[in-house]
């Protein structure tokens, strides 16, 4: 601790694009912060790859360092902020400053969702707070609102637009008729996309931080293991076009509700109808819907990423640990060591869209709806569109248990008229 | 203070269509709450006009008493929850509760748009806290967010929809064509508008809420007096119409901003443009947009009103409280006795739609657009609508100062070829 008690020691682990943030806003809000924190938070040290990498706003040189013993083991410094991502060695380093009793900021996501139930178990036994804002959402209030303003209420389901990339993608798709090349092009160019972008195109940054809402919002342990998912790399501009003339936006959503103490969590390309207010959000914003018992429907809207916003979050958290420094009991999330019970997806309902192409001939529609009646799936429309070689049958199922709709996709298949299935999705009314 | 340690005691002032919905939503989930809250939340006395009055949820009517003096002289009690609502005596019930060292949770946008400031001194001085998220957005949580998620962030703007009974009536024009008076009288059937829905329909409710946002927001004391308003009553199916061909959508905003020290807060019909998430809200929903100089814009939205959702916002409060019960601090909220700079409306720039019926005869508009040029007003777009009797002038003013805008409609209306100026809506870009 600090010789001034005025002050609040902080260690910065990472300094990119949300550290320098960081050390930006907690610079230029200085006195504004220190009013609303009670305190000063000064960043004492800083834990970098390179001392002189670029970086979007100018950090304090003098007091960073490569060594990460300098300053996990700096005894003055009471809250640490973890920005290094990924697994380790961010795993280690939060498990030791949880146990030394400091506290621990973080908007590492992958760690909560695999590790929330040790991480908080840590927590809790040394009484450290562990606290992660901008895990999810980047600035968007949402774990604190989750967890402090509806605490009263049963939080029934959550859907949430939770990934910038992806949604950049699918909205430039919709309204320029981009294909998804072009526009996963266009969104690296914008800095929306990282050179590497497989682990939001394929959802698993989705999936990490629903299981991280859902383990908030329901007050049991879910992991990212848990949340089986589906990417966007398969959606074509065709799919888009066919989803706007049957009324849907199609969006990358990541789905979870809590029914009759069983959990279900995924994430995947959703058709949702166009007056949802989810279809309207456009560009790399993020969107949380979430439909309470009591509450009703709820939507959190704003920037899912970016350095300042999401060094809002961080700031935000920081604040709050500096105002309740001095007290000695900390949120309760012992329930995060309650492994969730997780209906399996097999089990749950849904309609979805399919397209097949087919050999244009008589009897082909007789044969796909037999299939679909052998394994008790009903067909809500059924368009055939083009002919000869461009034939194809475009279709939307009824609620079904997802384990029919695949048994009968699986015998479609091998029906000798279909030549091929490019596309499903799922449709929700939400 | 109860003697079993781990029951917090509360008294409800105030039993009908929220305070019911409190008791209800205690009883029925207990166990869940004392969970969350770490502490048994018990309703020991509840105040009411008449015991025997009908209730959307029934309460224990063992423990209600019609005398005031039963309820807050009652020292078990720790937490009240003031749901009288208006000024008297709910002013002087909260002033009592509060300089007794005892805590509240209040609704009343009234007493805190109006008093807020003394009431906060109260708090402060007592070590009491005064928490009110239900009082602004009904279930959606904001207060806290605003406060404690954003507490870095300097926020420049709000712009919100925080009335759901004219948002219904806007609503209901737009979509099915109805007139003003065909809306309201469809809001009261459903329960949407009071019986007296004057401080719904002329913006006195809407410039409560946005004291309360502003004063939180900008962390300084806005009240109502300091909200210029008007209310929907005079807007036409015809305005919403044109509108609608110009691509707006008519709202009624409620509308705060802080540049360089001057706080400006007002209430008005808006027209907006059809891509802000704000134009899509439709029907009693509440959506509040909020601009911060890093975290960017966020939006909130859910049901504003309605007995579950608003008391879900309380019991946010309740369990709170019960939390930090055990510790000294109360949040710093100081600054509401700073009073805001305000900027006059006159010195606020904004565009305007106006509609002109005038004399249908060559040289018209001339003569308007030279009125126009005299007071600094320049025109974005003129549209001539109608012939003979029914010719009118649609119009869409650039950004100007409302003082001259308004210096420039008196000289409109003294001009011989205009017969009437039906409407004048503001227009802003957001």
């Amino acid at each position: 601790m600090s010789d001034d008690k005025n002050i609040v020691e902080i260690g910065l682990l990472g300094c990119g694009t949300i550290g320098s943030g960081v050390f930006h806003l907690l610079e230029k809000n200085s006195p504004y912060i220190e009013r609303v924190a009670g305190k000063k938070l000064r960043v004492r040290r800083i834990l970098v790859k390179e001392v002189d990498e670029p970086r979007p706003f100018e950090a304090d040189r003098s007091i960073m360092t490569t060594d990460w013993r300098e300053v996990i083991s700096d005894d003055q410094i009471e809250i640490f902020v973890e920005l290094i991502g990924g697994i380790e060695p961010a795993k280690s380093f939060a498990l030791e400053i949880l146990g030394k009793g400091k506290h621990l900021v973080t908007a590492n996501k992958e760690i909560l969702a695999r590790y929330g139930p040790e991480l908080m178990k840590v927590a809790a036994e040394s009484g450290s707070q562990l606290l992660f804002e901008a895990a999810v959402g980047g600035g968007i209030p949402l774990i604190r609102p989750l967890e402090e303003s509806l605490g009263g209420d049963k939080i029934r389901k959550i859907v949430g637009i939770v990934n910038g990339t992806t949604n950049y993608i699918l909205s430039r798709m919709s309204m320029e008729g981009s294909t998804f090349d072009e526009a996963l092009e266009s969104a690296k160019r914008l800095g929306y996309a990282e050179a590497n972008p497989e682990a939001d195109i394929q959802g698993d940054d989705a999936a990490s931080k629903i299981a991280i809402l859902s383990s908030i919002a329901f007050r049991v342990g879910v992991t990212s293991d848990q949340v089986p998912r589906e990417g966007i790399s398969r959606i074509r501009l065709d799919d888009i076009e066919n989803a706007k003339e049957l009324g849907y936006a199609i969006k990358l959503l990541a789905i979870a509700s809590f029914d009759d103490g069983e959990i279900q969590a995924r994430v995947h390309p959703t058709m949702i109808p166009l007056e949802h207010p989810l279809s309207s959000i456009s560009g790399n914003f993020n969107a949380i819907f979430v439909v309470g018992e009591s509450v009703g429907e709820l939507m959190f809207y704003g920037q899912g990423a970016g350095s300042l916003p999401t060094s809002t979050a961080i700031i935000g958290d920081l604040i709050n640990i500096a105002r309740d420094m001095d007290r000695s009991k900390t949120i309760d999330r012992s329930y995060w060591n309650n492994p969730a019970k997780i209906k399996s997806i097999n089990e749950v309902k849904t309609r979805f869209y399919m397209v097949l192409r087919v050999v244009d001939r008589p009897g082909v529609l007789a044969k796909i709806a037999g299939v679909f009646g052998e394994n008790m799936v009903s067909l809500e429309s059924v368009v055939q569109k083009g002919i000869g070689e461009e034939a194809q049958i475009v279709l939307i199922t009824h609620e079904v248990k997802e384990r029919n709709f695949w048994a009968a996709k699986q015998g479609l298949a091998r029906l000798e008229v279909v030549l091929d299935i490019p596309s499903i999705i799922r449709v929700e009314s939400l």
